[in-house]
């Protein structure tokens, strides 16, 4: 012993493939559902599944009935009341990211939260505008609506300003987004969110970032600059921006310095003293009221031409109905935004709710945000998701469940209808700045390249890949290219795995790769050869490629030749040219039979050897006379290592099937092991198996396939069989004296019954 | 023994873990390439190479070489003959599709052949039009230049004429399309064909078929129908053609089932009598020449109103420059076309390869077919790839190398210069009823649809969506569509993943699904789980909510719920409430505690347990005092089978990171067995280890790892060391009394040391 007091690993039980597994050990039948099965399933109702829906539907009953008054109702005014004014400063600012009037952000921050607030499974999250969404949103604004040129002909827009007009699009195009969710909730594919991976989503938001800066710019500078939409919208707005470059207005461009430069500091602070603050400093609603003030005492509109908020109309106008043609020409673009907004919201949804030990139900979410949405599209509001930083406002101040969430939009509501006017003198440059000062986390996930490229390169390629593709080509196609390369990136992942071909490792039962390792046994005429990944249409190829490049011959052109040797074999055997004597053939003609080409059966070369009609069996490692050559075949036995394939396709059966047939023809046993149970019995119903492919071929693992083989084939040397032996030592005899004997032995010789 | 003679697995060697496996057998240091070296050697250049890359840029220079007059030249100028026949007849039909006028069929039929006798490859494939790709032009060509309205606003377009404008468009988009091929052969990346399964190649060539069906009924019928593309076209085109059916040709529809009908059965008689037929009837060929004469003699065209091919133009057209605009508006389109025309090309000529025994290379096709379909465009044919049933006359008539396909473009050549005249009175019906007649191979895929549901449920959803979005969408979209779900496929096998927990069959080192098997032996404390396929961003959330399932306790609860106890008890302990006594702790108060939500620090409740400022340790297990309730946690391991993860991406390694932690915050010891090696470098490079996570956990087997755990957690039984003796008895012994008296032991309790 190496170690003193070394645990002992001691096994002896039968050798077993899967069929003598099975006779010894009987599996338990279980009935497995089908299809039917599942879709009976969810389609049968009982009073108590009714209850149940009923109840998953309204999730306020839940928490309604669990609310403790006294301990968290306080809570919950404090939160809404701070929520409310963040809300109503991020309703302004995010409404200029969707080119819409500024006020308009303040439908969204007040219609989609009273649904939500009875149809959201989440406690903590404040429900309205999303920056990344409202861009969205603007960009179909200004397709449909454009500030330089006509609008698109849609009826309804008669007689309507271009403003009038901008509201309609983004109200029918968050009604159709609201469908959109409505429809995925009730269809229960909430699930598909889950392809959205973190790598995705930063590249995304970071991009994002990215339009909603350049998309800023023209506030803070003070520029008059069109909304732009489609792909290279991005380089374009740029242009437009340096061209005028030299008309910046200075009043625009200090004040949103001075603002940005305080927030900066502030939020910082913020971040340091995390623990000592009871409450965070709301700076960016500090800043706004300092603004309004310096801009209505200054009179900055007049004096130095600033743009401003504006007059804000008092109360709500009346709901609307969205318009079908503008439906049928944004559908493209619906969705992906309601996609994205239900992922962001979900996400910080789920953070919360890990948090505060809570659960969140994904389609119920998705059931919210679109009733939320369609409802709140009714009233002029547009596209609702939520924002994290607002939530984060939401629940640091205190807010236990969604009545905090009313409270603010109770808050927004009086500014509507109340004392919206004293907004009017706020420059939009100061929107403009709040919103770029609060793009610094999403802009600081350009330091998730370096890493990502450190740790996992197929994850740093779809990041690159979504972020560029959504700066260029715009969020919704960026989005989809995103997608389309995550997926591919997984294909990737198994296609050109690292095969491998394994060896026992001496005095053992395990089985590595051969490259690894000194102290190996590697048997004459074995190959052991690991597929390290799933096996589908993309690299059944590839395996069959490497299999043959592992047993170091083509079995195909081996049983071509020997087909084609035995032809010849015959003729000679009819034209007397060879004998059959008692040691095999022998020949009587005169030297190598003419080359000549008879392609008229080629199929038929395919066919396994067929020794019908001949008096003996070839040996096809023996010298062959008559100048005929076949490719020697060193190999009597290929082990495949099926355990980490997690799935087949039917090309990959169907490539499998083919490449133990060709081999199986060349006289070479193929054993499988490990193959997932799943596997098998798929394989059974396919009917995989056949005259040559037995289910004898499986064994539970890598080791009762070698020592099976070994017995089927014991070596010439030394030994008679040294299976037992070599395979039953412990560690210590191996180290001295184990394997290492039974190396380099004789040639194995299959088929040792056959004479030439 | 229950068999007698049956082989014995023996197994004497030290339990291992990964890492005392390392110390015992030392691995040999490899260095691996990384991505700069494959750079390097990718660029690296020497006269052998540069020999190399120029033979295999001209395949020529190759097979001319070994090139046998005597034996190979008459076959090919048979061959040659009878292809191009073929072609000519071909060409004429398959230019129907491309919505051009007949005789550019010829062209198509001729220029890239050409090219390809230097640069292909394949010495079997008959190059030209292809129809599923004919129809692809066509569809480019009748949305720039409809029947009806006006053409595309391109500047170049002025003073030609319709037909002449649609010459423009096709030989420009096969320009580009030769330009895209040209592109990814020197790029090297002919592989991206193997993402075109056989499922999808399948599911897309029925709808094509479908496509060209609907496309010639008009032909069949003598209506004139606008050609149309884009979504639903196919459902317009019907629509249009039902709309007038009852001004259908009866001389045209009486010659298209004539023709239809004969070749029909004369094609089933060709397939029946294959092996004593020396070559097939060349029917078509036959029936066009009847049809021609026949139409000539009874004048069809003036007595019928047939529309008949009419005047072809003798000799060629001048080259000419492709149009810069139609390559903007046509490079969505040409891309797909590139795809399609190579795969199906590469497809055939790889059955072909196989058969004969020689090589083809993907990107030397690529760049071959490029080149042609440059140089063909620059002299107005359209997009060349291969049609099956033109190679297989080519093939099956003896043709040994493309010298066969040379003379078919001579053929060809003939017609076009001196005898296209006979062809004018040929009824473009009779092309039709061809076209359509040829299509029955492609519909009988239909029949996949039952095969694929039976065997695969996802393949056949490949299928079907691929088939059914190219019908309704058109063949470009509907492959792009094909190509998401067929990847999506991908994913979403690997997305739900069948987990099982796993138990060891009484008397042997192997481990199977608790639920299949009766005689199993599963130690108290000890969960086995395996995890049946790769982990990625799409299911890491999956296994984490499958594992929680499998173990029965959420231990990020359970930990926070031992936190929030172990506040209790250090307020008690200051209060007084409780004393610590020798036997641990003890109460000393009056009763429960009153219940207070204290959540100012919600974060440290996911830290580990910190005793450190108490004077014992807490065994959770135990009945705690004071009314303070964990819940309990009866499982001291978890042991995850890795055997089938054959990667992970960085969110499965972030995923499986966080439920390591909390698995072993609650004193959980987690291991993990049967890790890939390369999994393991990975998780290594990637910082995956700490204070927390220990390579320790690494294990070889499974049975090493159960050894090992039973070994560190004794049970209380009457057994003092149970699992050397349960896991070394043989089979026979097991099966009368080895380890069931071991089952149904005491509860095994953690961290014996710890008193309360």
């Amino acid at each position: 012993m190496l170690r003193p007091a070394m645990a002992q690993y001691t096994v002896t039980r039968p050798l077993y493939s899967e069929d003598s597994f099975a006779q010894d050990h009987e599996k338990i039948y279980r009935q497995r559902k089908t299809l039917l099965d599942h879709v009976k399933a969810y389609f049968t109702c009982n009073s108590k599944r009714a209850k149940n829906t009923a109840l998953s539907l309204l999730p306020i009953i839940g928490w309604m009935r669990i609310y403790r008054i006294k301990e968290w109702l306080l809570s919950d005014i404090v939160s809404g009341i701070s929520t409310g004014l963040v809300a109503v400063l991020q309703g302004l600012a995010y409404s200029l990211l969707a080119s819409l009037p500024p006020w308009y952000g303040l439908f969204a921050a007040f219609f989609p939260v009273i649904t939500y607030f009875f149809l959201g499974t989440s406690r903590h999250i404040s429900v309205g505008a999303f920056p990344v969404l409202s861009l969205m949103v603007g960009a179909v604004v200004t397709r449909l609506v454009p500030d330089e040129g006509p609008p698109a002909n849609i009826t309804g827009f008669e007689g309507l300003t271009p403003d009038q007009q901008r509201v309609v699009v983004a109200a029918s195009v968050t009604f159709l987004m609201g469908i959109f969710q409505l429809a995925m909730g009730l269809l229960q594919v909430g699930f598909i969110v889950m392809y959205l991976s973190d790598t995705l989503v930063s590249g995304f938001t970071t991009a994002a970032a990215v339009h909603i800066l350049v998309s800023q710019l023209k506030f803070v500078l003070g520029l008059v600059v069109p909304g732009l939409s489609g792909p290279l919208a991005i380089i374009y707005t740029l242009e437009k921006i340096f061209v005028q470059i030299t008309d910046t207005n200075i009043a625009d461009l200090v004040t949103s310095i001075i603002v940005m430069v305080v927030v900066f500091i502030v939020k910082e602070l913020n971040d340091r003293y995390k623990a000592k603050l009871p409450v965070p400093i709301p700076i960016e609603v500090i800043m706004t009221v300092i603004a309004c003030g310096v801009s209505y005492a200054f009179n900055f509109k007049d004096k130095y031409k600033v743009d401003v908020v504006g007059a804000i109309p008092k109360g709500y106008e009346p709901p609307m109905a969205p318009n079908m043609q503008i439906f049928a020409q944004t559908a493209v673009e619906a969705f992906p935004m309601a996609i994205v907004g239900f992922a962001v919201a979900f996400s910080v949804a789920k953070v919360y709710a890990t948090k505060h030990d809570y659960l969140i139900d994904g389609n119920q979410e998705l059931i919210a945000f679109g009733v939320s949405n369609i409802f709140g599209a009714a009233f002029r509001s547009f596209a609702a998701s939520t924002a994290l930083s607002r939530s984060a406002v939401q629940e640091s101040t205190g807010g236990k469940t969604q009545v905090a969430g009313l409270l603010s939009a109770i808050i927004v509501m009086i500014v509507t209808l109340a004392i919206g006017f004293l907004l009017e003198p706020l420059p939009k440059s100061v929107l403009g700045a709040v919103v770029i000062i609060n793009l610094k986390g999403m802009l600081m996930q350009f330091r998730d390249i370096p890493y990502l490229w450190r740790k996992d390169r197929p994850d740093c390629v779809v990041w690159i890949v979504t972020c560029v593709a959504s700066i260029l080509l715009g969020l919704d196609l960026g989005l989809a290219v995103g997608l389309g390369v995550e997926l591919l990136a997984v294909v990737f992942r198994t296609q050109f795995p690292r095969c491998s071909v394994l060896v026992n490792i001496k005095g053992t039962d395990i089985y590595r790769d051969r490259k690894d390792y000194l102290s190996i046994y590697e048997p004459d005429g074995v190959k052991i050869f690991r597929i390290p990944s799933p096996i589908f249409f993309a690299n059944i190829e590839f395996f069959r490629g490497k299999l043959v490049e592992a047993v170091g011959f083509n079995p195909l052109r081996v049983l071509r030749k020997r087909n084609k040797a035995l032809r010849k074999i015959r003729k000679l055997l009819k034209k007397g040219e060879l004998q059959i004597t008692d040691k095999g053939l022998m020949q009587t003609g005169s030297g190598p039979i003419e080359e000549s080409e008879d392609e008229s059966n080629m199929e038929d070369l395919d066919q396994p050897t067929n020794f019908q009609d001949l008096p003996v069996q070839v040996n096809w490692n023996a010298e062959l006379p008559a100048g005929i050559c076949v490719p020697k075949v060193d190999i009597h036995s290929i082990i495949l290592d099926f355990a980490a394939v997690s799935f087949l396709d039917i090309s990959a059966l169907k490539g499998l099937k083919a490449a133990l047939k060709e081999f199986i023809r060349v006289d070479v046993e193929v054993y499988i092991v490990a193959c997932d149970t799943y596997i098998l019995e798929k394989l059974h119903s396919c009917k995989f198996f056949d005259d040559e492919i037995k289910t004898s071929i499986f064994f539970p693992t890598l080791h009762d396939a070698m020592l099976h083989t070994l017995e089927r084939h014991p070596c010439q040397s030394q030994h008679k069989s040294p299976f037992e032996k070599v395979f039953t030592h412990s560690n210590h005899d191996s180290q001295i004296n184990g394997g290492s004997s039974l190396r380099n032995r004789d040639k194995v010789v299959s088929e040792p019954e056959t004479k030439f």
